[in-house]
């Protein structure tokens, strides 16, 4: 028996829409899901309880931290994530390809496996792809990752074929190395930089290995978004339709909308919670910045209407002056809201889904989004932490 | 009508201890009671809803930051600190005598009042008593503070003695400004240093300016622990019987007993958020500092058997992981840990009054509490933060 199950439970007529049940170890997940990033074994700034009183039912958590810090001997000493972070819902562990490389010029990338430096005090590591899974099955999440080179944007296409291929090998290595497939659900990722028929040759050759799920990996990582989207309306036919599709590091609201559009199930994203310690949060007009001078004395919530803990209670005022006091409340207020702003959005695509009216909630998103609440923030820098 | 009210309950037969009950705008609070700070209107790490949820029911929060950010024209256009911070309970505010005096060398004391830098942006300011209590009247605290030095340890008897009576100068002056006197009570503070006859002038001349309510100013400041608990011995009776008496910056477990012992009704000190921040936590055998390496495989809770939210679901190895990465849960656990001790502690005093037995808690608390549990941890240094 499989550990982790897939159904798709109705398609939107207008889109590749699905809405869908995922069911692990750990509580089934209904899709399309925005999965809280928890780094380093904790959503930043919040309680587990916390995240699951949002509607959270599946956190992301990451290899390559976990493994520098505290070490996936204590974690799989504590149980594994979950026990060792008290957390009641699914668990999906990245395999540390993205954050190893990015940490380029610190890293080098043999056939074997990558060599890097520790971004905590400079040591030198080497990571096979057998590790990563290793290192995962130690971790215990229910879902684990292949081990992938994120091709870098931009890439000519030599090196985003070489880098597809070598991938795909240690897509088959990942496999191989499982030691825990009756517990753990591994997941291929497929590449291809930007080049259409690379993601085509990307995923005919991870399919051919035969996960239980499929991500969508080396988007979102500096391409124009038209280009993201043709990608996905490339690649994401080529996955099998029984199985989930996971889209890697994207969480901007108008990603997540287009990426289920597209057939997308599955979201993870650093970006609610950073951008929440930065004083930055969403609303339905568009990101504000409430840390700015113009809110010293704006007494209305974060947004208008909104349910969450900090709309029901604080002042942007009150969580302005926080922010620059440089008060944790400030922080946690913003990462409340962006992360309820957040999962209420896939509560309401899955709704409409199952209504068939996707098409009317895209319209009417954009309707909003479009007015715009103070203009486009930037966003900050960083990847590591992803 | 005085807008607080205090009444004593009953007595410890062995000790000058007293169980009260403090009526305020804002609730009433059962006394000897514990103060949490919220120097910038937040408990810091903590929403105000989990330190209500924790029992606190009064806070404390500082005059000189909130005048400095976001300066208390703001607070007043949010109807108050109540309404602005979301508290439903009571709060007290500080005068900012402390906080100015610690600013040395960047202040210079005069009869009229305090010039000093701000350290936030180097700019000079000049605060007499009487903006003071303006500022607290916008503040719009249940309880304010009177504007006193507080003298510094050690200083010689001449110094100590001019302190001490421009203070009661600048008490007097206070209560002369005091614009909301039926919604706020105006609480004087008593100096005198180490010096018992000084101790005692000040009480006396204090006293006759008959305050609602009177703090012990000036202890815990460096003096040794056995002259703090003599200056209590000399000054708390001179201090009416009918009237709450406040003993400022003092929260360690074992001074809390000891002033409580000596007849004093209400403590707050920075020291258990504070030290949560850097890993310490109080247990029943003393501190200690979970972020230490002997704690990386340590599956026990903080404390065990203790009720809290940090020890019913996590372990000593998960929240020194936390601590080690920075990751802000570590110290809001610390800190939900060190809180709830302390104001369990209270309540366990005030049950002991209650029921004429503080003499046997006291004695059962210093058998554990020397037990030690990994030996004396040095306080982190800073007080403008008090």
């Amino acid at each position: 028996m499989p550990p982790v199950h897939f159904q798709v439970i109705a398609r939107d007529p207008a889109s590749a829409a699905r809405l869908g049940r995922l069911t692990t170890p750990h509580g089934a997940i209904e899709t399309p899901v925005f999965m809280p990033v928890g780094t380093q074994a904790t959503v930043k700034t919040m309680t587990p309880h916390e995240v699951w009183d949002l509607g959270a039912r599946i956190l992301l958590s990451n290899t390559y931290h976990l493994y520098l810090r505290p070490g996936h001997d204590v974690v799989r000493e504590a149980g594994g994530l979950h026990p060792f972070m008290a957390w009641p819902g699914a668990v999906l562990t990245d395999s540390g390809g993205f954050q190893v490389m990015s940490l380029a010029p610190l890293r080098r990338i043999t056939e074997d496996g990558v060599e890097f430096r520790s971004h905590i005090d400079g040591a030198t590591h080497f990571l096979r792809p057998e590790d990563a899974v290793r290192i995962q099955n130690d971790l215990g999440a229910d879902i684990i990752m292949a081990f992938d080179e994120c091709t870098p944007y931009p890439s000519d296409r030599e090196y985003a074929r070489a880098s597809l291929e070598r991938t795909a090998r240690w897509a088959a290595r990942c496999r191989a190395a499982h030691g825990r497939p009756d517990e753990q659900a591994l997941f291929g990722i497929v590449q291809g930089s930007v080049y259409p028929d690379l993601r085509i040759e990307s995923a005919r050759r991870t399919v051919e290995l035969d996960f239980p799920g499929y991500a969508v990996g080396g988007l979102s990582v500096g391409e124009p978004k038209p280009v993201m989207y043709e990608m996905l309306e490339v690649q994401v036919p080529l996955l099998p339709e029984d199985r989930p599709r996971y889209l890697m590091g994207v969480g901007s609201p108008e990603d997540l909308i287009e990426g289920v559009w597209r057939g997308v199930d599955m979201f993870d994203c650093v970006l609610p919670t950073r951008l929440a310690r930065h004083g930055t949060v969403f609303t339905r007009r568009g990101r504000i910045t409430v840390r700015g001078a113009a809110y010293a004395r704006d007494w209305a919530p974060l947004e208008e209407g909104c349910t969450c803990y900090a709309c029901r209670h604080f002042s942007r005022a009150y969580i302005r002056h926080l922010l620059k006091a440089d008060e944790i409340l400030g922080m946690r207020l913003c990462t409340i809201h962006n992360l309820h702003f957040l999962l209420r959005l896939m509560e309401d695509i899955r709704q409409a889904i199952a209504a068939g009216r996707l098409a009317a909630l895209r319209r009417d998103f954009y309707a909003l989004w479009e007015e715009g609440a103070e203009g486009t923030v930037p966003e900050p820098p960083g990847a590591v932490n992803r």
